[in-house]
This record gives structure tokens, sequence and C-alpha cells, in this order.
């Protein structure tokens, strides 16, 4: 156990650290000198994902759609501030600082004083006025031609993303708006993340954090994309950065203001108290775990995984999702890459079902489906279920950058069982982790250490797997609210309690490190099964024969020009 | 409707068909001028397969062993024949005739009596002194031995048996026992198939019918495998074909004698009646569907399925179990393939489990699972799942013969459903099929008919796939004792009611015909999926790529030598 310093400002103050997710949002109440968690509060958004309807007007959307409602966030603030201060018994008084992360890119079309498109009476009918979920997939249209252009034109930026920008960022979506409902785009003023969307509303004014203005909002080397480039994708385009997007960035933990009187009614928080810069979850999350320095990769593993680390020269890796100067902390470059789905994977087989004795036999040792599977898997020698799977069954984030893939399980016998599957998604994902770690060091990255934040940090079947797979030691974030205490420690930077983010992750952030180690043994029967791996993810990902596209387009087809159904003919005459 | 001419003996005389199929032996009763079935039972084996210690003794059987018990045989014939006969009301002193079929290859040492050695107490003790049913699997290294001295000699025989030699053949098993147990071997004065060797017990003579000799005996063109090749593979082997199965070839239906008093009194069936040669129960039903005439082809589909077809030329058809000369009816070639696994491949994706809404939706409309999947799955689109899967659970029959293949499944996404994937299935093993089909016709066998008999012709959504993947009418064999009812239909001409097979089928058999007819939307849809599954099939079948091959040796390799198991560490010290 090392040595803790007392933070600056003594033991007896307090930062807020809120996280915006998918499905609800959640603030944790911290101690500014050690990042003892006194309170976790979580409350529900009541729209979730909007993709049916419209709120209020009943308008049908169209598939892939996916839109938020800005009042659900405000109400987070509303609800779980004051209720994580009541439970934490801290004095808001000795609350310095709040600070704030969100899923990117979630972005939405706001007046010039922040005010939502949505939320007027004169837009709130239109669907594209309304903020858009980063799995809002409608744009991909917008993407590939975004993309294509950038190609053709040798834009400098794609490379920092792999080759190629998603349609969940920034620039598809507004394209998408201009080219759909150009009324809404000529009244939007502000295209802006929600990550900053919510600082505005906790300080009164706008600002825009590098990282996310770095990943989604493509800016690299000082400057967005060329005016040029952007009036080639749409004349109407053509000032959409210097009109909607351009500020000066805030340095993720800066202070960008104070909180507001209507903030701090809201929260319960004193007014004047500092706010950070804006996050993305699962990058603020890193200093919670202490993985700032070069080489430290942080996996954020839950239904997906993010995996951010930071280098210390900028290197362009094929694949990587992208790369920012300062994103995480300054003076180091910080690579993101992913995984389009990893604990989805596992609860999709679980969605295929059980063997009814199989649920007998948890129900008798009062496991959940999760343990009774992980407990007969762990049982068997690595190999011995003759499986290898392709871990695409929501395609590929990295390093293939690819969205119509999908999965695939290969090795399949009579014999095979329900936990062979399951072992065999649970080291597919592994494999496919190696796949991006490998890409890092061989772009100029180096990994030195693996240290796991999220609900999967809890399956000791997977972190053994991957210490296996990775031939590395796993470490484990302590905390169980990763972005919230980052979002946190955010919070005590800008307040000045910490000089800077790397002191405060020494001082609040908490690791377990080295919690799993890699097994010689099984770690060199890992290295033939991964090349297997390797095999079957090169034909399908980027081999001459490009099934899985063809599989999905056939699929398309069939479901856009289905056949007649496969009924039977009930009375067929007999003729002998 | 065509018109039945009365049988030559009149509408009062019936014969009797016995299957002895893997786990149960079936006895019916049949009219000889129309083939109208009077009564059916069945009877499980008490010994049923004999895998993990021999009987009486307790000796623990290797992996891969398979044995059965001869006196279960017996116990067939002491039972369901004379229920049968008392079920249906016949007076025995009608029964003109008897007939058998068997599994193959099922071989057993015998002495020169025909006593099984097994039912001596000298040898009853000796595993290898035991029947061996077909899927008996621990010879595979003496039939590697087989197929590749046979292809290093250039044996011109091997090419009649698409260029291998299964593991579950006659040599294969007998050449075990001699390298294993070689007191056995010099004890066995005879190595008969258990098709003849029933019909040894009901007549007391020696008979070796053309099918299975052709077949797993390696008998072409006029005789056996030379003693120089014997002798090649092991000097004590040089000769096993001239003193063990040397013996005149009865023909289908022929009588090979007469029913002996001891078997008469077994079966409450008159002594002396006819007793017609042994034979293979996906070979004797072919009449009893009506497919004796060149191009119609018989696929026995249950847990696997048997494909049986007659040309008018002799071909070597590379993939194809076998060929034989008068191998049904005289006058024609029969070709033989099969795959490996078909029903069993649905049953196994239903071992998997099911949501447990599924199983209450099951329950509420009183479907079983099996019917609540195709249901679901017939309202599908050609194409919707995006899957395409490989049959190969079970390994590859034909066209491949390779037992080292396993099954893929392709395309999967977080929402591919459970009857998705069972669709799939379903089309895998269609496809699987017209791979066979194809590779008969470019072969020079032209198939103009698909007729199915077996278990899985009640199901029809899998009926109506195989019209669309084959884009030919399914018929449908009408009986569902297709190997007894064949039987019967042998046991008729060996009793002389008819000339021949063919005559007896069209008396006797019966088919509805063109059952299912081809889709042509579907059909167009599902050369494009044929498409796929071809290059998959190609890829992982025959490609340079045998990465099949090598999870079959990491899975094997592992379970011999397995790495620890995968347990988590349960108290990690903590380390900041």
């Amino acid at each position: 156990m090392t040595v803790i310093p007392a933070a600056a400002r003594g033991s007896d103050s307090y930062v807020v650290g809120v996280d915006f997710g998918t499905l609800s949002g959640r603030a944790v109440v911290v101690r500014v000198h050690d990042g003892q968690e006194l309170a976790t509060v979580v409350h529900e958004y009541p729209h979730a994902v909007i993709e049916r309807e419209l709120p209020g007007t009943g308008h049908p959307l169209p598939p892939d759609w996916a839109l938020q409602h800005s009042e659900d966030w405000r109400e987070v603030l509303r609800t779980v501030v004051p209720a994580a201060l009541a439970v934490s018994g801290v004095d808001p008084a000795h609350v310095i600082g709040i600070a704030t992360d969100f899923t990117a890119s979630t972005v939405l079309p706001v007046l010039a004083d922040g005010t939502p498109l949505a939320e007027t009476t004169e837009w709130a009918a239109h669907p594209h006025a309304w903020p858009k979920l980063w799995k809002h997939h409608a744009a991909q249209d917008q993407a590939d031609r975004i993309n294509a252009l950038a190609h053709a034109r040798g834009e400098k930026w794609i490379s920092r993303y792999g080759g190629r920008i998603s349609a969940e960022w920034q620039y598809a979506k507004a394209l998408q708006v201009l080219e759909e409902d150009p009324a809404v785009y000529a009244a939007c003023a502000r295209w802006i993340e929600a990550a900053d969307w919510i600082v505005w509303q906790l300080t009164g004014v706008e600002s825009r954090n590098a990282c996310t203005a770095g990943y989604s909002g493509i800016f690299q080397d000082g400057g967005y994309p060329s005016e040029e480039y952007l009036a080639a994708l749409h004349p109407g385009f053509a000032d959409f950065a210097r009109t909607r997007l351009e500020h000066p960035l805030a340095p993720l933990g800066s202070r960008v203001g104070s909180l507001t009187a209507r903030a701090a009614e809201w929260t319960g928080l004193p007014a004047g108290i500092a706010v950070a810069a804006g996050n993305v979850d699962a990058h603020v999350a890193a200093p919670a775990a202490r993985a700032v320095e070069n080489g430290q990769l942080l996996a954020l593993m839950g239904t997906s995984t993010c995996h951010v680390v930071n280098g210390a020269a900028l290197a362009d890796v094929p694949g990587i999702c992208g790369v920012v100067e300062d994103g995480i902390v300054t003076g180091s470059y910080r690579y993101e890459a992913g995984q389009s789905a990893v604990g989805d994977i596992f609860a999709w087989w679980l969605r295929q079902g059980l063997p009814a004795h199989y649920l007998a036999e948890a129900e008798a040792v009062g496991a959940d489906r999760h343990e009774l599977l992980s407990r007969k898997a762990a049982a068997q020698p690595v190999g011995g279920h003759g499986l290898v799977a392709l871990d695409w069954m929501n395609g590929n984030r990295s390093t293939l950058v690819d969205h119509n893939l999908s999965g695939v399980i290969v090795g399949l016998g009579l014999n095979t069982r329900p936990e062979e599957i399951y072992r065999a998604l649970l080291e597919a994902t592994a494999f496919g982790t190696r796949v991006i770690v490998e890409a890092l060091e061989q772009g100029g990255v180096p990994v030195s250490e693996f240290i796991v934040t999220g609900g999967l940090k809890k399956n000791a079947l997977l972190m053994q797997i991957y210490a296996d797979v990775l031939r590395r030691p796993v470490s484990l974030a302590q905390s169980d609210q990763g972005p919230a205490l980052g979002s946190a420690i955010h919070a005590a930077v800008a307040a000045g309690a910490h000089p800077d983010v790397r002191s405060a992750a020494a001082a609040m952030g908490r690791v377990l490190r080295g919690a799993y180690q890699p097994d010689p043994g099984r770690a060199d029967a890992y290295d033939a099964l991964y090349a297997e791996y390797r095999a079957l993810h090169d034909h399908f990902g980027t081999g001459p024969d490009k099934l899985l596209h063809r599989l999905s387009r056939i699929r398309n087809a069939a479901l856009t020009t289905p056949t007649t159904p496969t009924t039977a003919l009930t009375d067929p005459s007999e003729v002998r």
C-alpha cells in the first residue's frame, strides 16, 4: 500500500461526478483527498431510447433511428445529485466542484443560447430537431460519402481515424439533418455534443471539450475539415464547422465555468462551485483506474468494450478509431479503439435458451445463468471444445471498422454443449482484444498493462481468459462507478484541489494491480487457438471472399423483397 | 392411379418383413398382392448399444467402441413376429415368406456353424469376440492404413468407394481384431455381416448377400481385394477374404433357404417358407417407395441420411460411398451416398435449450419444440436470417468422406433468433444433399426424382426446403415402415409371389409422388444461398487451409493433455 498524500483542500472537501449513460444517469459523491465514494444514486431516463415514434406527436421514426430527450438529462441533475448528497451525509457546503461525462457521439441542434430545438414549439414536431443518440445508425449513407470523399481528396485527417469516420459521429448526423430537413439545419445555430450541452446547462456558458472535438468533431492539428472539403460533400455544408462547431477547446479537467443559481437549485449544490469540461464515459474512467500513464490500456467492458490508451508519440494505427492529442491528460496522444459487442454476445447466447436441467441446476446452486455456464466452462481445458468463434455479432469497430461483418462459430459437433459455445464466445472477445493490442503495438503504441473497468470486471472466468490470451497481467479498477468517479476526479482538478488529472488520479483512483496473472500453459495453448482465430479473422474480414458482406446484402434484400413463406402443402394428392 | 395387377398367389397371401435397427427391431405383416400393412410391432434391444462395459464380465470398453448382443437380435424374431401376426389377425398358414434387413456394416466373428464367438464360454470375455455395431469407430487407424495402402498400390476398387474405405466397414474392423486380439481372430472361422448372420439363424445355412458384399465387403468386378494387398496390410491378414468371407453371393430378393423348424418355433411361422437374402435398411427401403428405376433417388432420412439411386452405367463418382452392380435390382448399378448427421443436427440445436417463453408458447399451442421452431421459421423469407451453416457436426460422409470436419455457422448477429439458426441448419442439410445430387449428375448418374422415406418425411418445412433447394419435386414414401415393408417385398419375391423386385415394388410399394413442389421464387433465392454454402464448403472442406482438421487435433490434444482448469483467483492482493 503506497502512502496517499492528503489533498490540498483537506479531508473535508467533496466533489460530485455525474455519468450520463444510454439508459440512465448516475451521480457519485467522492471525497477529494482519497477518492472514497460516499454515495451513488441512479435514475432511469423516462423516455429511454426513442426509436419508434416522436414523443408528443406520435410521429413514427424510420429504421435505425435513435433519439433522446434533453429534459431526461436535466432530470438526472435534479434527482440523483440531491439524492446522492442526502445519502452521503455530506454537507453541500463542502462540495467544491462537479463534472459530467456522457455517451458519445450524442449530439443535438440548439439555438444560440443553448436551447435544444426540440424544446421549442416551432421545431418539436421535427424528428431531426431532436438529440441523436450515439447509436442512431440512419446516417450510414452520409458516413460512406464522408469517407469516400476524404480518401478521394487525400484528406490528412482520415488516417487518424483508422481510415473511416463513423456514422455515429457529428458530421454524418449533421449532414443527414441538412439533407433530410434543411429547415431544421437552418434553424440550428450550434451543433453540440450532449457532453458539452450538459455543461452549458450547469454553467450558462458554451464550451467544447478537447476529447469529443478530437474524436467525433474531427478536430486535428489545430483545425476542423476544410470548407472546400465540406462544400464538396454538400454546398450548404461548407460553413458547418465554422458556424456551428467552432469554439475554443477546453482541456480536460479545466474549469469552464461556475455553477449557476438555476443549476444550484436543481442540484442542491452551492452556486459558484467549479464545473469541469465535459467528457466521454470511457475516457473519463481512465483516471479512476489510474490508467493515465503511457502504455496503460483501459478497457471499459460492458455490453461493448471501449479501449483507451496513451502513447508518447503520434502514430497512425490502421483500424484504430481515433487519436487525439491531450485526449485525457496533457502531453500524451490518446488512442481509442473498441469492440462493438462483448457482454452483448454472451447475453445473446443466453437468449437462445438453456436446457431445462441446466436451469434446474442453476436454481439448485443459487447461481445465475452466466455463473452456471462459467462454472461449467472453467473446468474445460483450453481448446477442449474444439471451437473458434468470431466476435462480430454487432460488426467490427476495431481494427476492421466494418459493420457489415457478422458472427461465426466453427468446429461444432453433435457433442458440443452450451457452456462450450459460451466459452468460445468469451475467448472470441479476448482474441478480438488481442488483435487490437497487437495493432497498437505494431503501430508504435506500446501496451504495458491491461486495466479493466465496467461491469464485466466481475466475470472472473472472462478476466482470467483475457490474462491468458493477452499473456499479460489484468488489473481491475476498484470502483464500480468508473466513469462517475472519473468525472469526480475531473471536478477535483477543475476546483483546484489537485494540480492536474495525473496527480488527482494518483490520489483518488484505485486499481487492483495484476489481479489476474497469465498461466504459461494456458497462454501457450491460447497462442495456438489465437492463430486459428487470426486465420478465420483474416479470411472473413480482409480476404477476397466477402461472404459476410454478401450475406448482409442477401438478408437486407430478403427482408425488403421477401419470398413467399415456406408453407407446406396440407393435402397433396396421391399419385402412385 | 395405375391399375395394380393382383399378385400371382392371390389376395390371401402374406409376407413378413423384419427390420433390425440400431436400438430396436420391428416386424410388419404385409399383404402380397397390394402391399397393405396389417400390423407393425417394435421391440427394443435389452442391451441396446454396448459402449461402456462388456455384459457379464463388466470389462470396460475403450472409447469409440460400440458392440451389440446377438441374442438381442434372436429375441426380436421371438417377440415381434408372433406379436405382429397376432395383431394382424392373419392365419400364419397364409404367410409365404420372410425377409430381413439390418444396419450395416454390423459384423461379427462366428464359428464354422454360425455360432457367434461371443456366445461361447471360451470367448465371451473377449471384447473382440462380440459383434461390432456399424458405429464402432475404434478402427480408424486401420481404415487409414487400408486407404493409404490402396492408393499407394493403385488398387482399382478404391475409386468405387469415393477414394476412401470407412472405418465402419468389414476390413477395418477385422484388422483391428487381428491386431489387438489375434487369438480371437484365429478362432474366427467366418467374419459375417449381421444381415447375413440373421438369415443363417432363420435357414440354418450360410449366405452372403450381394449388397453388403459390394459395399462393406469390397467385392468388385467379381472378386475381393487380392491376397498381396491384404498381406501388405498385415501378413496374418493375407487369407482374410478367402478364408473368412468367400461364399457365393445371393442376389437380392433371391430365396436363400427355407425356414427351419427351430426358427418356425421362434416366429410362429410355418417351417419351410421362403427366406430371402439379407439386406441393408436404406437399400431395402427403395422398393417400398417404388424407387427402383434408374434416376429415382431414395433418401432414408432420420438421424442421418442414406441416399441410394440406380444408374444404367458404371461410373466412378468422386466422394460417393460405393457402387454395386445389381445392388438393389438386377441390371442396374446402385450408388450409395450419405450425410452423417441430419435429424441429429436439429436435435443437437434443441439440446442447447430454448428461451422460457418459447417453451411456454409451445405448451400453449400444444406443439412440440420442433414444431414450434418450424412454425416460426416457416414465416421467414429465404435468406432473411442472413445465415449459412455447414452440416458437418458429425463429419461429412459424402462427398468429402472426411470425419474430421465439423459444423460451422456464419452470419450471426445480436438479433439472430433460435428459429433462424434452426432454419439455417435445415437448409444446410438440404444444401449438403444438393452437393451429393450434383456430384452424381456430374459423375454421369442422372437424378430425376427425389423420394424421401424415414421419420423426417413428416417434417413439412424440411420437405419444402428440400424441394426448393433441389428445384425438384419431393415424393414421399407412403409407408412409415420403409425398411420393414421393403423386406416384406423381398420376401414376396423370394417366395415367388412376384417375378422380381421391380414388379413387386410396383404392386406393393406406395409413394406420394410430387408431394412437395419447388416454388420458383424461393428456388431462385436458394440458388444464391447455395452458392454461399458451396463457397464455405469448398473453403473448409477442400481448401488449403485445413482449419477444421487443426481444430480437431487441438481438441484431441487438449483432452489428452489438458491445461489446468481456468480457475480464478479468489483473493488477489491489492496493489495501488
